[in-house]
């Protein structure tokens, strides 16, 4: 299977197109789909599962459970209903982003939450059929979006689980700046924990408003064709997820951005 | 030595303010002075050396070398000229910027770069008496500033040569988000590699000129006493440099800055 084949489009890179109109496209193309909950609950689950059923096209991850730094009963039922969102759309994956440092706490005491939380949430994530995803984020969102910032530390999370119950997320994005990046991926193969493998480039010089300036693939300094060959080297032959969170992008309609997204992968990949 | 007898100023954090009168602070109120070459250079070497001297002030650190993830010819040189300086103005620690990715390079080769420039600078900087300090950078900086993004990294450079020729800068603002860091800090101590220890604060939302956002000390997530108490635990008793790039503090009056600065620190600290 060639990496063309693995081609996935996650709906936040054209954050404002139609959910209907971007799993069509999919459908027409051959590619996976990575949904996100907002439109997913927009469209209703039973009308989302039925939409990719009928059209055939694969859901490689729904986004976004975590925001459990501080586990909370009401963080943990949200995210106990985000599994069952998943298991409702047929999404193998949900994918989770920890959260930052919550009022009054350490990034240490954070840390602890995010073992808590996932303590409570590995077994009914497995009883539902869906792997959590930890993703770890680049070390500038550590204060406010997700203290988990390296590959090790998301794998050292994963540990005490099956990997069915517990994998992670191995994003180019997030992870480019680490030295120890192909030991971690590596690893991560070994471990049977690579839950979702996603690609966004780095641009220099970073945008002023870094959640949204992440790179069309091949417009900065990440060698794509590594990963792909580091990822490949551990056995994992899933589905590769594009997701741009990317102003410039945002503004534009959505077929324009999936097919330059799509020819954008496969130049990257070739 | 209470933490707050340690305090050094350094001169970045008032960058406009004149380097003569920075240094007349510092002898006012006992604190050192970490200084950079462009008003040094500016003063002229033999004047600088002059100025601290007479003033009984501890130069703690000349910023800044590195640049040299091509190690050119010219960028040895520059650096061989650098150590120079700092030997003249009785800085006892070169902090190195390592550069980030040079043009048709990668990360990987990037990093083989600083390791050869390394190799070039460690015995010249031996002779002279003066430590390199490998200063690792925020990984949102790994671009274009400075490939070496974790404290296990810099440790890892400075391994082959004498703790006199290489060492590391410890600077919490870089170094806070990993999840490796008291480790780091315990393996930097027990290799007598600590050869500058930094402290800036994280604020959130992250400004939007990465560059000169870093927070005055307690206005962050930033844990002070406990990187402190780290340190200490390593038994090094040296100056604690606070540098903040921070284009608020940049706009306001020098002594203003300076006597925030260290009130600042003795807050944290205490």
């Amino acid at each position: 299977m060639s990496a063309a084949d693995r081609f996935s489009f996650n709906h936040a890179t054209a954050k404002f197109w139609d959910q209907r109109e971007a799993v069509e496209a999919c459908a027409r193309t051959g590619a996976g789909i990575g949904l996100w909950r907002e439109p997913v609950q927009e469209m209703g689950l039973a009308a989302t599962a039925k939409l990719v059923k009928d059209a055939g096209v694969e859901v490689t991850s729904l986004c976004r459970g975590g925001f459990f730094t501080d586990p909370t009963p009401a963080a943990i039922a949200d995210n106990k209903q985000a599994i069952d969102e998943a298991a409702e759309v047929g999404a193998p994956t949900l994918v989770l982003v920890s959260g930052g440092i919550p009022d009054g706490g350490t990034i240490d005491t954070a840390r602890e939450g995010v073992k808590d939380a996932l303590d409570q949430l590995a077994p009914y994530a497995l009883a539902q059929g869906v792997t959590l995803a930890i993703e770890p984020l680049h070390p500038m969102f550590a204060s406010d979006r997700c203290v988990v910032a390296t590959l090790a530390e998301a794998l050292d999370l994963a540990a005490p689980f099956a990997p069915e119950a517990v994998g992670v997320v191995v994003d180019t994005y997030h992870l480019w700046w680490d030295p120890q990046v192909w030991q971690g991926i590596a690893r991560a193969g070994r471990e049977g924990r690579i839950a979702s493998f996603q690609f966004a480039d780095w641009i220099t010089p970073l945008p002023a408003g870094v959640l949204t300036g992440r790179g069309q693939l091949g417009d900065g300094c990440i060698d794509f064709k590594r990963y792909l060959a580091e990822v490949d080297a551990t056995g994992f032959t899933g589905p590769i997820e594009v997701e741009l969170f990317n102003d410039t992008l945002w503004s534009r309609p959505g077929p324009e951005v999936f097919q330059e997204t799509k020819a954008a992968f496969e130049r990257v990949t070739a």
